[in-house]
């Protein structure tokens, strides 16, 4: 029996001691997952030793400044291990034993996958896949700048190896020589419904880490002494390293181990306790890990530049009015502007001379990113370097940011401020086709938690909004158009986001024109035509597509019968729903033009009519509209 | 000059035909992109040999009818390279030297990247990484299902394997030993912005593929004896192979060959000329290509069972009314239903006990496909059945689906019809925390092209739209949840898609609430206290969230001056926004109750209760607003 040692766990500790812990973390899984009702303890069990060896020897950190800069990272990818993560922070001393009982209860924070509730959570896991990207970013933004030397572990099942994004990872990490992340694979063999892919074939594995850049080390899961080899190695890699632990799923309960029914499922009481006794007890171990760094390194570590917390004022670049310059062509000199702040780092997916983001690249080469053509880890990258405090750009075309859906859903658990811009959105492209048309991306955007969406239509307004969204918390998105168009905003006009500009408005005015980026220039167009037809009407430049100007919008449709919103976007979860959304108890009719069909390669202008969102669609449906409702009331 | 040869190539040509067939479709490649003033000639040029190759005697192909179930295809994974695909149809004869020079105009169907408008695409191109992941899901369908003979070939760029799906794929590639599925990868070391990752070291992407179960050859891109002798190496592979060819950008016009300079750039017309007389000018070679399979083989292909385009009538599993199922099970067992079509596969991704589809697989072993945990491949290799004719339908968590985002939004291009259910929606799941809840799945689903998005609360409608969903063309979503719930309609109830249901209609109802899934529940739990409160409310089931029943909305809401939508959802893209859309010109108030927080880990109930969609925040909300409509009025 262990389960009244009192004096603290320390790195010079004897590997029975470590063993005992790894005890404790298994028993703690279980009572806490049994007690919650719910939970994973067999996929945490597996893992016992390696988070035991980790914690006591090698995972340098000082759990009462968790903000610390030299602290390492530990970030737990397969996220449903939570209870064993939970378990580790109890034998520090983090939470006490009432919340590790109380995990996934109302308002905790211990929760089912962990989230960045927790000062020791960077970013939440949940999603597998998703936690070596992270951990690469932030190993990445490390080397990337200043050579920092904390060193980044994380934990992945083998199930997630299946993942393309995993490979996404492990290729980026090789090819930085991400020597400070090591990848610790549990490999129990069993997924939630079977036998994962490979099984215990480590070999499998294996070779496909090392083909990545990777140096491998295949080490038996429950030996302490292996373990601890293993990381030690890594420490001294000359590449990330990559450590294949064969391990058994539920190990430490004979009733559950290496069985394929228990994924997922907290043991019944009865079994609980019987697994809690064979595995000791219940015990109070706590852990004095090595805490951060040495003296040298440390004051090493103080003279690195720390990004500030607070952005300095930054002058937007400013364009002539009537001057035709591109939304990317701002978008790209703002970013440059920006860059004057060395806090700010830009990441390409190799379209920098499509987005603008070569603009950056020209100017801070040391300060630009290159991520290739690998959208999910772009956004894990730039999520790496935000969790370390810089301030993060990242653009691509909108619709590969589709790409990336899931890890901007995951960023946006509480997550940090992460800068985006698509370009090529919409018909407006051309004769490239409907792949490369970002038509859903409004949609995807808005719908994610904390979101902010941007869509500026002229120059002034682009380089404007991407100097604000530099400020903003959450994802932020700015939606950046190919072609050039005409300048419309006098260089001091302010844009502040949640605004909207109003255009031409009139006591007479049939109708409101909603429109954003390229479409703002179709409705200014539609609206003079309309005026030499008798029918004025007023132009709302919607470039705060959420939060939304409601007040303007509410302010116009009360005046006008008619709102007409316009949208180089699919008529779902768009302009048009985010408009007819706030309007519905003021009496005007709505009509939302927006992308209906698939369409094809053709010049601007053509696709934009074919489409059925051009300046004569409009002019058309206001006429039709109006004399309709005139004929109704004659 | 061979450029008036007249006697066609075939597969018994000499080598400088082929090289001939290679300089014309350098040529062809070159004028249609400048004929249109867009393009990529120069990653088309790279791979001229390549091509040449297997179209003169590899790829079996009866080009004339295109729906054969013997032709192998070849799948342009590098979909920006369509001016080769272009080229390589006009050697073939399938379009005319006026169709190749009018690229990318107007109504024409050869677009900037390949779309299905194509008789010969079976799936759009042009994001990448995901052509060699249809590809493998082609080949994959042939070989789960009777064996069938077709070769794939797939052509990628190297800088696409960079995308975490590329290897993906190619894991199930390796792992389901796809012997007839071929890649071939145009290693010409220049992306869009400069050199690729690994650039000309072959070596790199060789230990990849060997690593993830392929047979790897290595060739000199532009040498047709190597290149005939690595398809015929990967004709009778044990593997699926990787072909890596060293290739040169722009081979063939000096001015451009291996410059960083010049992707995605048409020549101007000078240039075009001399590079067109470099390569000995157009020339109007006509290739014989050998023809899908010989008699024999012919033969046993047409003894392979044939999916039949029509589905049989299926009839719907059926539940008790008031008895507790989740629309999972229900979904499950549906899936059983239609399963006795033997042309009915069902694609898991490694979560079947969670779904419901585990059902199918122990019921059709044979037609159940795993696909682990890589939900854009089991998306690719849905499409690959569907391209096949099989009807598909393939589940994960609804969170999880984001991951496939870039795929199902390519699928929605003319893509084939894939129907997908996501389960786990919501905050319902409970204490699983928010990186498993699908709160943007609607929002996703609903701005595909072409889709339609059900959801049902209770299990007998959740086994009709099921079994409906298998009639539906293009990609069709069930959204299901993790949780019992009363079943709510007779068994003979009937589920129209586009439709709804309404509940407790009275004349002196002061509200709509509309809800669908697990808010149903909560709408009519509100609908009855309510009533005791002496407030009368109709609920409406809006089981089709798209199409939306716009009838039964608009009538509701002229007969109620309020409208309550309720959806376990972001606010943005979902029922609410759908609802209010609809509802622009009918003077109603619509409040939208949604998740608006990042949610926690909780009981079902306490969740819903949280987030503000449970019954009682119903109660209030529609109180609160008739309490304030009388005030007002009095």
């Amino acid at each position: 029996m262990t389960s009244t040692v009192h004096s603290p766990i320390t790195p010079s500790t004897e590997p029975e001691s470590v063993l005992a812990l790894a005890r404790q973390l298994r028993v703690d899984s279980i009572r806490a997952t049994t007690a919650a009702g719910s939970g994973h303890p067999t996929s945490s069990m597996s893992a016992a030793e390696l988070a035991a060896v980790l914690l006591t020897r090698y995972l340098r950190y000082d759990w009462g400044d968790p903000a610390r800069r030299d602290n390492d990272y530990f970030i737990l990818s397969k996220g449903h291990a939570s209870p064993l993560l939970y378990a580790m922070y109890r034998a520090v001393g983090v939470i006490d034993e009432a919340e590790l009982l109380g995990t996934y209860r109302r308002g905790g924070r211990l929760e089912g996958h962990p989230t960045p509730k927790l000062p020791w959570v960077p970013m939440a896991t949940g999603s597998l896949g998703q936690g070596i990207a992270y951990a690469t970013g932030i190993a990445l933004a490390g080397t990337r700048m200043h050579d920092e030397p904390y060193h980044v572990w994380t934990l992945c099942g083998d199930g997630e190896l299946a993942e393309g994004s995993v490979w996404e990872a492990l290729d980026k990490a090789g090819l930085n020589k991400l020597t400070r992340l090591t990848v610790i694979v549990d490999v129990n063999r069993l997924g939630q419904t079977g036998q994962t892919e490979y099984g215990w074939d480590v070999a499998a594995y294996a070779a496909r880490a090392r083909a990545f850049g990777c140096k491998v080390v295949e080490v038996d899961g429950h030996d302490v002494r292996e373990i601890d080899a293993a990381y030690d190695a890594a420490l001294i890699s000359d590449r990330p390293t990559v450590i294949l632990a064969r391990t058994v799923k539920g190990y430490g309960c004979s009733a559950v181990a290496d069985s394929p029914e228990w994924h997922g499922k907290p043991l019944p009481a009865d079994l609980a306790e019987q697994a809690v006794a064979e595995l000791g007890g219940p015990s109070h171990l706590r852990v004095m890990g090595p805490g951060p760094l040495g003296a040298d390194e440390r004051d090493a570590t103080r003279r690195r530049h720390v990004p500030s917390p607070t952005p300095p004022f930054v002058q937007a670049p400013t364009f002539e009015q009537g001057e035709k310059v591109g939304t990317r062509v701002a978008y790209g000199k703002a970013l440059v502007a920006l860059g004057e702040d060395q806090d700010v780092v830009v990441l390409d997916g190799e379209v920098g001379n499509s987005t603008g983001t070569g603009q950056f690249e020209e100017a801070f080469p040391e300060r630009f990113v290159q991520s290739y053509i690998a959208e999910q880890q772009m956004i894990a990258s730039a999520a790496g370097f935000a969790v370390r405090g810089w301030r993060v750009h990242a653009a691509t075309f909108a619709a590969f940011l589709s790409r990336a859906h899931d890890f901007l859903r995951i960023a946006s658990i509480d997550g940090p401020p992460i800068h985006l811009a698509g370009s090529h959105c919409g018909v407006e492209i051309g004769p490239d086709g409907p792949s490369q048309m970002g038509l859903e991306d409004i949609a995807m955007m808005r719908a994610l938690h904390g979101s902010t969406v941007l869509y500026p239509a002229d120059a002034n307004s682009a380089a404007q909004l991407a100097v604000a969204a530099n400020r903003l918390p959450g994802i932020s998105y700015l939606r950046i158009t190919r072609g050039s168009y005409p300048v419309l905003y006098p260089s001091d006009e302010q844009f502040p986001i949640g605004g909207s500009k109003l255009w031409g408005e009139g006591a007479d005015d049939v109708a409101t024109l909603v429109g954003a980026g390229v479409t703002l220039h179709e409705c200014l167009q539609a609206a003079r035509e309309l005026a030499h037809e008798g029918l004025p009407v007023r132009v709302l430049d919607l470039y705060s597509v959420k939060p939304i100007d409601a007040r303007a919008l509410r302010r116009c449709a009360t005046r006008t019968p008619l709102v007409v919103t316009v949208e180089d976007h699919r008529p779902e979860g768009g302009i048009g729903e985010a408009v007819a959304a706030e309007l519905t108890d003021v009496p005007c009719l709505v009509r939302r033009l927006a992308v209906r069909d698939v369409p094809g390669s053709d010049t601007p202008e053509r696709n934009l009519d074919a489409a059925g969102i051009s300046a004569r669609h409009i002019v058309r449906t206001v006429r039709e509209t109006v004399t309709r409702a005139t004929a109704d009331s004659a």
